[in-house]
């Protein structure tokens, strides 16, 4: 039996003719949220879309395409000849929903989610940065020397040449001719071995080092670590499952016969041969030696973060520890966030073989198919025509400048109180306080008082390092490193006394 | 007592005038080489630089440079009026280095590293298609349409207002007014609640769907999965540790009532509502009311992948599940893929509340910190302008047309062989083959024939679906959807009639 239900009203309809939203929208959003508040209920007929039309005066067209939405997103059924009713099997027991603009609600939802990311404040905190950069944020790079004029140029032809077939999904390894300018650099630059088909490009440090993690490791193995080092590694790691085993690190890299002794199960090592971070120190060819040596003998995996060596100041930049390996044992990280910006997000791993570079770009596509394709596009354009190149030659005597100044400041000014040695490489100077004094307090002291420092404590988990400061100098001008250092001294000071 | 080993002599060092290397890294370069292969011994005593600059011709500053360099990396030792002497500490018991340019080792290293990625062969062959996309490739934007003129300006305009704040580490979330922009599409265009604070920039969905895993997905919890469903994403929540429960998916979305009542334990689920990949249909809004009052009650997590709605050709986009969920129980997954290009790579996430959208932050941070900012901040330009909307609305036009015009071809040419339906929307439709036929190895012998096809049975998991192929047609002319079905037409009868 035909359902005879009369036709209801629809409470309230009127279509507002100066919104931007179709008319047709109108009524639909009028009558599914009368169908959802259950001003409407289930099993009722709809008036016809002509009489409807008439009592709003608006064409028959627009009820018409209204219903038709509506029907396909099963509010109403319809079937010609006998009209449209609001479905059966809306379940009518659901409380009616109140169509509202809300604000972002509180976290009364997700308080019990427990989001272990070991992020360091110091990592979530750098928006703040844009508000104006304080001395002695580290490591940023002189940004207000950025070529903007260059990059633009090539950014411009980039785009200008943009054909359909860049656009598509590409490949996971990276944009090919980016590689090839990065391999070329590498070699040359690095003493690098490598060829295009052993990189991968990623969206920065933090991503190889997270691919590094989903490839190798497993959980409940072992890696040597320095101690004090670049503890965002640490967390990667260890986030993934595996123990961190801090080696000692002293200005000559750490201590790799101690780690053999010690730790010989380990099977992952991170480094930062080149320029030790956060001391600042180069390992020795002996030491380096000593460690492929092993790693060839016990299949261990050595993670090279080559991070800033392009920054090398009284020589060239050290060759890689890649580049001596002739065990293949090597994975060398590099990134472009120092020597060009962080926002532009490209990074690199260089692998030691097929299966390896297999491997990661299944990793990396998994993670997020690609690098972006214009970015890479313009970094290679800027590359290949030598602007690169020039950069970083300007860059390089721009920062050696800046740190003979701090230094000079330090000298002048530090008294008794800091001391600083010259460093042959690098974005910061590591300022050592008095050896009863508290690093981690003092810049936490620091910081609440306008100028940004770490201390060395903070890179440090279970050997206690020296108390010292990291002073960033590679973003800041003469005026602003006299400022900040004597601001730093005058606190310090104060602090002293008052302990 | 001091050394006073005899000078040794440089075997064969002789500079190179012609190359581009620097004289003081030859001359570092060939010592250091001769070092390693122990043509040098540790303990011999250097030639003083001024010897050694004479003998090869150069000036004393170069081998000044050279022995710095040496020192710096271990190689030697010197001290001022004894000479210089190559390191004790090297250890003599290495074997010596070969250099030399070697291409990429094969995988002999590494073979047993066990790359378990769930990565279909599908998306790692996406490169193959810059030689040409093939009828019937899916889904893929029409990137011979894209505006680039109009998208050059934009980035014309970034780049030339670039300031040296955007190049910096920015905020994790993503650039704050993209994400203004698309909150504001969002609301009008999809009914989705939100403001830019529920927002995260990421690299397109699969990134998306990792966060959403890291986030929330426990070891051996369970989800429900749309069957036939989105692979990509069941392979990153069982990648993830997840257990897969897979509900049966018809042309209105998955059965609610059969998961509820056979797997009750669930606490997420995966779902295509608006457009249900493959199968292509709506869920009715009876169906989402008890899915999201079910989750609601059961504290599950919904996430609703809203991949292409705007590919809607009869009525506007279907309002979002997002937007009909009273509890804040949905997590919203968005792209511009699909709607601009996939080399883009910028997809969103809209989450419920405070406590997810900081987990959620300090999730992307830990991956790879933020998006790249220039793609952003075009992006931004495009959708504030207009370009977007305009961009779309001429897509929908042309992704009409092309559904009409294979769907005429296959109502023409299909005969009892492939049958299919007009679709209200998405970039695919699906040709139905007959019940007898396999699927899968119909779209094999296709694919080995130039004819691009994927079966819906390479979708399904538990539940057997009817044999049938997803013909993409959104990138393609009319010639070229006409002579890729006459050819796929001509290859299946040839099949048929040989089985």
């Amino acid at each position: 039996m035909p359902k005879i239900a009369h036709h209801i009203s629809i409470p309230g309809l009127q279509l507002d003719a100066a919104s931007k939203v179709p008319a047709y929208k109108q009524v639909y959003g009028h009558i599914s949220a009368a169908i959802l508040s259950k001003q409407i209920r289930a099993g009722q007929r709809m008036p016809s879309s002509r009489v409807l039309a008439e009592s709003i005066g608006v064409s028959r067209n627009i009820i018409l395409l209204a219903y038709e939405q509506l029907e396909l997103e099963g509010y109403i059924t319809g079937s010609v000849g006998k009209g449209s009713f609001v479905s059966e099997h809306l379940d009518n027991d659901l409380p009616a929903i109140k169509h509202k603009k809300e604000k972002i609600a509180t976290a009364e939802n997700t308080q019990h989610i427990a989001y272990d990311y070991p992020v360091s404040k110091m990592f979530m905190d750098r928006e703040s940065s844009k508000a104006g950069k304080k001395p002695f944020q580290n490591p940023e790079p002189a940004l207000d020397h950025f070529p903007f004029k260059v990059w633009a140029k090539c950014a411009y032809k980039v785009f200008r040449e943009l054909e359909f077939s860049h656009l598509n999904y590409n490949d996971a390894q990276g944009y090919f001719p980016l590689r090839e300018a990065i391999a070329s650099y590498l070699r040359t630059n690095r003493a690098v071995n490598c060829e295009a088909g052993q990189i991968i490009i990623t969206n920065g440090t933090q991503q190889g080092l997270n691919l590094i993690a989903s490839v190798l490791v497993k959980k409940g193995q072992q890696f040597w670590m320095e101690d004090p080092g670049y503890i965002n590694a640490h967390a990667v790691f260890t986030h993934a499952g595996a123990n961190a085993i801090h080696i000692p690190a002293g200005h000559d890299g750490f201590d790799v016969d101690w780690a053999k002794k010690n730790h010989p199960d380990a099977s992952l090592v991170y480094i930062t041969p080149s320029h030790q971070f956060p001391l600042g120190g180069t390992m020795p060819v002996g030491k380096r030696l000593l460690l492929t040596d092993w790693a060839a003998k016990n299949k261990m995996w050595i993670v090279e973060d080559d991070y800033d060596n392009e920054f090398q100041y009284t020589s060239g930049p050290i060759p890689s520890l890649q580049g001596l390996d002739q065990y293949k044992r090597v994975l060398y990280l590099g990134t472009f966030s120092k020597v060009l910006f962080p926002g532009l997000r490209i990074g690199y791993l260089v692998l030691p073989d097929e299966g390896m570079v297999k491997a990661f770009a299944h990793a990396k596509a998994f993670a997020d198919r690609q690098n972006s394709i214009t970015d890479q596009m313009i970094l290679h354009e800027f590359m290949s025509n030598g602007h690169f190149t020039i950069h970083l030659r300007k860059m390089r005597v721009l920062y050696k400048k800046r740190q003979d100044v701090l230094l000079a400041l330090i000298n002048q000014y530090g008294e008794d109180l800091i001391r600083a040695e010259k460093q042959p490489g690098g974005m910061h100077l590591i300022a050592w306080l008095r050896e009863d004094i508290n690093d981690s307090e003092m810049a936490a002291y620091l910081n609440n008082n306008g100028v940004t420092v770490l201390p060395v404590s903070a890179y440090a988990v279970k050997f206690k390092p020296k108390p010292g400061l990291l002073l960033g100098y590679t973003a800041f001008n003469d005026k602003q490193l006299t400022d900040g250092l004597l601001k730093m001294i005058t606190l310090i000071k104060a602090k002293i006394v008052k302990v």
